[in-house]
């Protein structure tokens, strides 16, 4: 394949149905509560009621004497194994917390955090036992909101967390668990060469990523010492990692199979229960499953990060920024690690800076662990920069969109955190907006009396590369297989096998996508950082050249020349030196057994060149003042997608993202009372936008192609949601005139505001 | 890995636990049957009663009438797909045939024949059902022995099929479907040479593979024209090929998943159920289970050839053979496709022959068609020319032994189909049963007045190479997964695992190998042919050496050095330039995040370099005259087996393969009436052997390295069943006088052969 710009794709780019279409709407695709296993019993956990409490006893005989009843674990049953970081992929987890996340040892840390696990040969009765267990707490002073944890005389979580990150450096306990800061320039200089400067702080509440399938795991210890684990996870390489750990086990010796899988949205990179039925099935000898309910789903699973933000942005008369300072404190939730650190790569990203500073906190507090939410951190930091640069250009009377074209980033511009842009595609999505049916067109007057605006945002994500494999092999037919490691969350079984048509000369439809357990390819990061269809669709890439190099191989055997003689082109070889030899795929296929036997392909890729991603969207809303709700009338996402593989998931993509960050900014919130009782435990209360909540959400693909890419892929599918509370924050402030700083903008909150505005 | 001569291994020839075990004893391990799908259908089969007969209608109304029954399908539902040959790895199906035998069209050809299938809501419905389907038949001659088969006047079976194979050549209807002649030197001048002459007729009759498991098959066809089968066979591949032919299916489009396998022995290797579930789940849009009952299997499914074999041997007053002739006739069962070509290659091949002539037919009639059986064709083979070896050697006063050692073929002997031996091991079995304790022994003397005799035989298998996959890919902890396309009957995961643990330097346990689905693995031929440690163990090999290649790479790169600058040695990496850098695998594994990526290995290879197997069996016989019952007192097997990857697994397949070999011998046979019905369908009257009718059967390793394997290994596990019947035939012959030539040797013919020899 010569270079992206002059080739002109076959596959890439085309539509074709789904291959794993039918059995999803037909229902024959099996999630991880579908695996049942003869003998199989089922487990559930016991939640703390408390926001934080200390154990001070744990009776099981109750509910170890109750008929049905298994098996009882608590915390005393796991390992204990010290502090040490467990490298996921490139990233590293401290496993010792994930182990006391998953089960409470000593000390509950929040509402929901589990206290003990039952296993039993029905659901029920294993729901029955686990009230029949008597724990005995005693309470203690909780702390929920990120600036009173930061403060000298907070409750302290974890009494080992110290100033400064070790025991050594300090004594002073503290909730602060990580600090980062990015500087450059002089800040002072630069604030003093603005002409406008405009700072404000912002608060945001957990929410959560809202998954339709709840958390589940099926396991079979084996007594050979080996485990199996069922689950939909988006990283069955990461499960078998930390469960590992957790257990202390070979991870060579567990196997995980993932599930379909539906939704994750970041949320199922983590482990909650697959450590808790291996355990269960290694004490009791039989396969064990546990589902969560939703209402464990929202006490005890990964939402993302509330926070409190400080932006502070200064810009000369000409509209160019001078300075921008930015404070950020994140809940990390009752262990350490938040997103701090890549909101802080993110947060200024889209602009070309002189003078910077960013500082990060990751503060714990008695809310449940964060996990990673789509893009994680970034719609958060992105609220605060998008409102604040959206009232510099309204006070400096430049256009939104011209002000960021102004002062946005491009190849060579300085990120934050260092590195310089390669090719990217930001001033592209503003242009596109800027040039969009929906902004040239005026916004359309209320016939009811309602008030409107239109706000834009830009958003940046930095999207991931990390490790995959691929495998890819050819059939008798000539068709092919593609093997990966990557669970499909977002059609990227299709995306693969549509890079490996194209290599092929193939149709989609003739190339069979498989995701494989970690026994059966070789290890694959997980599915998240919008990074399958980059890299494993790299390794796709590779692996689908190494078979063509083999075709080519085997051509020539048959022809008695030089590989080097043989060339593959649109799915058939031919000799260069003997222009009548010629087979297609098909052909050459079924002559294989007389060439030297089969065709596979492997790579196993690390891809360096990862493409971030920009985009620009713009909002119609119209808010009612008189209850503050607020409607979406037309939404407008431009993205820089690099190449788009699969134009109609892409804009799924957009979709799904603009969707979610639609309920962020308007509805969803964690609602904890005084005790620390999360309160809204369900889809009736937690309330996520609904169809009829949106319009269609229209989207505009700028293909920029990511240099670092063969197929000048970049990842699509998280930088979607950074924008949408930014642009509604943006729009409601032209309908009504307030900046709102707060999310969720719920109707309590905008008639708030907006009855203080009125006086 | 040096030259295989030198190389002490550290895996290969231990004995680890196999990994599977756990999972077979506990009874986890899933087997076809085990498979079970929600809205899963169940289908049964209409069988014909007659061994030939026109089928003049089916009316299949009061079945399709019966609350529960979804659908039924005949002849007439199957696509027409002309006489095409289809190839499955290196061989070729008639698929038409094929089609033809697994449901009948215009006529039955067996008792046994499928005639209709009806699927249901329970396997008991579909099976009531199956009674209320009305067919009319025209009952016709039928023919079941193969020399009568032969005939001009015979009942014909196909009008289709001609003397000299097709339409154009001869206008003459035949039963022959085939001829194979192999000759050489001038047979005339060569018996001429002879001091003494030995010339036999031998009758053997069809015998099952006898598998524990039936047959079963589970499929399900998607709507969107793929469809899945699970099933117990050993070749997952073929399953795919020929279920694709036979329903017109894209071969890519149909994805066959091995279930774990209960015995195959070779009548594993074709289809049966699977096209017909395939295409009962098309009609009904459900998933559909078929299992076979024994009577089916016994009655439809894969014997091995019944036979008429003449041999004529001459030898000079040296012992040396002068001159050998064989005429075979095997039976096909309908459809053409006897063993009858292999049988050919084999009979005469272990003997260095200068004057000789092979002539060999394949003949239908009117029992089912069969199947591959443990070295498919060569223990009938055998029989002839092992006796008639023996004999000869009585009449010479040679020893039986020094006799085959005098003619024994050895590197460099031509064989019968034409190519030179390289280096086999057969002289060097004859040794170690000359000096094995066994032989070294006199027989004991009976105690019960009863009589006793020993004899020897031996035995040669052609073995098989064909085509396989592998990958191997390395796990963060520095353990490795293998991945093979080959179902495990013999425990050739653990042979497979123990390969790549050689060249990785690892332990057994800690290589996790996988058995994967048509779509996971690149093409990999049927296990059979005794080819999975050799052929899919070579791909092993490479795919592991493969992996070795990437790990000097990732070295390289963390040491900033050229690859080449790095060996792999004992599971370890280190660099020749600085002796101070050195990394374990565990440690390197950990680091490849910060080196490039993940490993994994492929290799998809056809070796060529086959070696044979030869073996030599001495067995003692005691005979009860007045009854025929023959005991085997004792059976000691010598093979060369190149070189044993797990010794354990080599002594099994040997005793397993003897077991199987003394049912043929004394007990097994298909029992027709004279309606051409099959009177033994079950295991109570299809008399096989259990473990009270055998002794321990003495194992002795030769090992010779096959020259065209890295390691030496040859193919284990088909030739021990080749000797049996002709040394107990000797031995028989060594204790009563008389020298039996029909199988089996059962106690009402054994009986009437000493009552004749005795007046």
């Amino acid at each position: 394949m010569e270079s992206q710009q002059e080739h002109k794709f076959k596959v890439i780019g085309t539509r074709p149905i789904r291959h794993d279409g039918v059995d999803k709407v037909t229902g024959r695709a099996k999630y991880g509560a579908d695996i049942s296993l003869p003998g199989m019993l089922h487990g559930k956990v016991l939640r703390s009621p408390h926001a934080h409490a200390r154990i001070k006893s744990i009776d099981v005989s109750a509910a170890l004497a109750l008929p049905g009843v298994k098996a009882v674990i608590t915390g005393a049953d796991f390992p204990d194994i010290g502090d040490n970081l467990v490298q996921v992929g490139e990233n590293f987890v401290n496993a010792r917390h994930l182990s006391q996340n998953i089960m409470a040892r000593g000390k509950v840390l929040y509402d929901g955090h589990a206290v003990a696990a039952v296993v039993a040969t029905s659901p029920h009765i294993a729901e029955e036992a686990t009230k029949l267990i008597k724990v005995e707490y005693e309470p203690l002073p909780h702390v929920q909101n990120v600036l009173t944890a930061m403060k000298d005389d907070a409750p302290i979580l974890h009494p080992a967390l110290r100033t400064g990150g070790t025991p050594e450096k300090s004594d002073k306990q503290t909730n602060v668990a990580n600090q980062v800061r990015f500087a450059r320039g002089d800040l002072a200089a630069g604030f003093a060469a603005a002409a406008v400067i405009v700072e404000r702080e912002f608060d945001t509440t957990m929410v959560h990523q809202g998954y339709i399938e709840p958390l589940n795991a099926v396991a079979q210890y084996n007594q050979d010492g080996h485990g199996t684990i069922w689950v939909s996870t988006q990283g069955p390489f990461a499960v078998r990692e930390l469960t590992g750990h957790i257990l202390q086990m070979n991870r060579g010796d567990i196997k995980v199979i993932p599930a379909e899988i539906g939704g994750g949205f970041g949320g199922k990179t983590t482990v909650y229960l697959e450590p808790l039925a291996l355990l269960l099935s290694k004490k009791t000898g039989r396969p064990v499953k546990m589902v969560m309910t939703r209402n464990e789903v929202l006490r005890a699973t990964g939402p993302t990060s509330g926070s409190h933000i400080r932006v502070k942005i200064g810009a000369n008369k000409e509209g160019k920024i001078t300075a921008a300072q930015v404070w950020m404190a994140y809940e990390a939730g009752a262990f350490p690690g938040s997103p701090i650190g890549v909101a802080c790569m993110t947060v200024l990203a889209p602009y070309d800076l002189e003078h910077l500073q960013i500082d990060g906190f990751d503060v714990v507090l008695n809310k449940p662990k964060t996990a990673a939410y789509r893009a994680p951190g970034t719609t958060n930091a992105a609220l605060g920069v998008e409102t604040v640069v959206d009232e510099l250009a309204e006070k400096l009377g430049v256009d939104p969109l011209e002000f960021r074209r102004l002062n946005g980033a491009q190849e060579g511009t300085a990120q934050p955190a260092g590195p310089q842009f390669r090719r990217i595609g930001f001033l592209e999505t503003i242009a596109a907006i800027k040039n969009s049916p929906h902004y040239q067109s005026p916004l359309p007057k209320s016939e009811n009396g309602k008030l409107r605006g239109r706000g834009v945002a830009s958003g940046f994500w930095i999207n991931a590369g990390f490790q995959s494999t691929a495998t890819v092999s050819i059939n008798t037919d000539g068709t092919a297989n593609v093997v990966t490691g990557s669970p499909d969350i977002g059609g990227t079984r299709t995306s693969c096998a549509m890079i490996a048509a194209e290599v092929l000369g193939l149709k989609a439809e003739d190339v069979h996508p498989v995701v494989a357990d970690t026994e059966s390819i070789g290890h694959t990061d997980t599915t998240g950082g919008s990074r399958v269809t980059f890299a494993t669709g790299y390794a796709v890439y590779e692996a689908a050249q190494d078979a063509v190099r083999q075709l080519k191989e085997r051509a020539a055997t048959l022809w008695k020349v030089k590989p080097e003689e043989v060339v593959y082109q649109d799915g058939a070889v031919s000799c260069t030196t003997n222009g009548n030899e010629s087979l297609t795929l098909i052909q050459l296929a079924g002559r294989l057994p007389r060439a030297g036997g089969p065709v596979t392909g492997r790579a196993s890729v690390q891809p360096r060149g990862v493409g971030p991603a920009f985009t620009t969207h713009v909002v119609d809303v119209e808010v009612d003042a008189e209850t503050g709700k607020v409607e979406i009338l037309r939404y407008t996402a431009a993205q820089d997608v690099g190449k788009a593989v699969h134009p109609g998931y892409v804009e799924g993509q957009i979709q799904g993202g603009v969707a979610q960050g639609v309920g962020w900014a308007l509805n969803e919130e964690y609602y904890y009372d005084e005790n620390g009782i999360l309160r809204n435990t369900g889809f009736l209360d937690y309330r996520m936008p609904t169809c009829l909540d949106l319009p269609m959400i229209e989207t505009i693909l700028v293909e920029v192609p990511n240099p670092g890419h063969p197929i000048g892929i970049r990842g699509v599918g998280e930088v979607p949601i950074v924008p949408p509370p930014a642009a509604i924050a943006n729009a409601l402030y032209r309908a009504v005139g307030v900046r709102m700083t707060e999310l969720p903008m719920s109707p309590p909150k905008v008639c708030k505001a907006i009855t203080e505005k009125r006086g």
